[in-house]
């Protein structure tokens, strides 16, 4: 963050017509945004959200509620503006990019980004997920459609996946990265029972014993369990962070992308705003391994961006209060002070 | 709410391209203002929020950090659309409907909805704010600008209000509707200090001591406590529950004439959504006694309905989703159970 803008800001809020400090989180949010962006009165004009999707090999193992055949028809669903994050993408003019990073299947579309590094991770409860060239393969793919996007223009991006097995990629790295058992943080996904949540608590600790991964090692964890969409939002994030544009992640596999960007360059953290609170029982540890403060928490748990996306308004709120409000001087209002 | 439209709605949810329940309580949402619309897929287009306008007799106890002239001069700022609320309502493409339903000084604006009561009421720490009388026409008041909103066509409202030293008559509302002590309900308002704190309990106190209301009759307490703005939302709040309109209250002073309006009127809490969580110590034991689950956690304390327009945003989200997702058979997505 750039402080000097983050002052200019937060004085600039001392001058508007309400209380001080009465606007809460959203006085925090302008000074943030002006930090990052380095612009006292920031705009979040054009806005994207980035869906990464790809498979997961331990979906062998009987993880998910659903089939991995749902991850292709989902992405289709998403090409043809039928799914939720597309709903709310709309209703916060926010363009939905999607990503074929690793989908085990033959996709294609027109508006898809066909950047398949494979045709889905490796089953981690047998083997690695990826090799060390294809987790820099898919973080650089990130890289280049964040890149790819600021060209364009872009002031606001939030991050977003699909793939059926993801959950249970999140929980071994947040398991690893944060030091922590994996029933910690391990839940129920797209909604499994209490025997079939059992099972996956093993077989993510079966993945991790036999992976052994360095867990001073970021990008070993990540290899090692995956998934490939999640080192595609690592390049996500670590690009916009050095092109100063703000991040709204999601729920708990886009929290699991920042916890290895910051893992690998800290700073990311203050480009970072965490769009809710998932249902999803490890995405409280991340978020608070990352000192953030989630801007909804409405029991969501679907993933996509859904969280995010939705979060844009309140960030506009910020935004819109920060730019639009009178000053008292300007509106002839009595401050506190010279009353 | 009529539940045959909220089943209907349920059903639909069911059939949308997620997990079940994935939307957590958007699906919620959309269920509610189903069954409120009676409409399987609604809609909230036409949206406003009522910002009622009011002074207070007990500002004469230095009982406020701001002087009282600042409810007139932010009333202009309203009209000027220089406030937060008018930002926000921007934002929401919501109108901003001011009411004057009894400001202390006078106004004239060809936007402003000239409804003077009294000029302020009476302080009531020293007499009833209002007679019972008043307290009528102030509710009638809030009716019928409802009522000729609803004639022009209204799918959602809001409300808000603005009256330097209405936490202490929402303070006094609720000690006495909650019957707890005036402590557990008073916070610092505009931003008032410890000490300037424990001097407003003390005026409730006394307010309520000299006034003695009779708390099973909730319009003798609004009336002996007031304020006008807060009747005037009973009614906008008792209106719009009888014309199946979905509200969205606000914070503290919003929630204490929602408080009253359920008081009169059990039914309308089905009516209502809590916008937020406002900062104010009082408001959150009134939303458990509504057994509403606030929407947004921003800390926010500044009124006006903000929080309420900020929430727009949510309600409409559920709205989309609900109406514009594909259903697992229309875009050819297996589901869980037939995987």
């Amino acid at each position: 963050l750039d402080f000097n803008y983050v002052e200019q800001a937060r004085a600039r809020q001392a001058q508007l017509t309400k209380p001080a400090g009465s606007l809460g989180r959203l006085e925090e949010i302008a000074a943030q945004v002006a930090g990052i962006t380095r612009s006292v009165i920031p705009v979040v004009q054009r806005r994207a959200v980035v869906v990464m999707a790809a498979d997961h090999g331990v979906t062998a193992e009987g993880v998910s509620a659903y089939p991995k055949d749902v991850t292709p028809q989902m992405v289709l669903n998403f090409l043809a503006g039928g799914a939720a994050i597309n709903a709310l993408a709309r209703q916060a003019h926010a363009d939905v990019i999607v990503v074929d990073i690793g989908v085990a299947a033959d996709l294609e579309h027109p508006n898809l980004l066909s950047r398949k590094v494979r045709r889905g991770t490796a089953n981690m409860a047998r083997e690695a997920a990826m090799s060390e060239v294809e987790v820099l393969q898919a973080i650089n793919i990130g890289i280049a459609v964040l890149e790819n996007l600021a060209e364009q223009g872009l002031d606001l991006v939030a991050t977003g996946e699909m793939g059926i097995g993801n959950t249970t990629a999140a929980s071994a790295l947040s398991a690893c990265l944060l030091d922590v058992p994996a029933e910690y943080v391990t839940g129920r996904g797209t909604g499994i029972d209490d025997q079939q949540l059992a099972h996956k608590v093993r077989i993510i600790e079966r993945a991790i014993a036999h992976n052994a991964p360095d867990i001073s090692q970021p990008l070993d964890v990540l290899a090692k369990l995956g998934g490939l969409e999640i080192a595609g939002l690592v390049g996500v994030i670590l690009a916009a962070a050095s092109r100063r544009i703000p991040i709204i992640i999601d729920g708990f596999i886009s929290s699991a992308a920042a916890l290895v960007a910051w893992s690998l360059a800290p700073t990311v953290r203050d480009y970072l705003f965490a769009g809710h609170l998932s249902v999803e029982r490890g995405h409280r540890l991340i978020l608070e391994k990352l000192d953030l403060e989630p801007l909804l928490n409405l029991n969501l748990r679907l993933g996509e961006g859904t969280g995010a996306v939705l979060a844009m308004h309140i960030i506009e709120g910020a935004l819109r209060t920060h730019k639009e409000m009178a000053t008292f001087s300007e509106a002839s209002v009595s401050n506190k002070d010279n009353a």
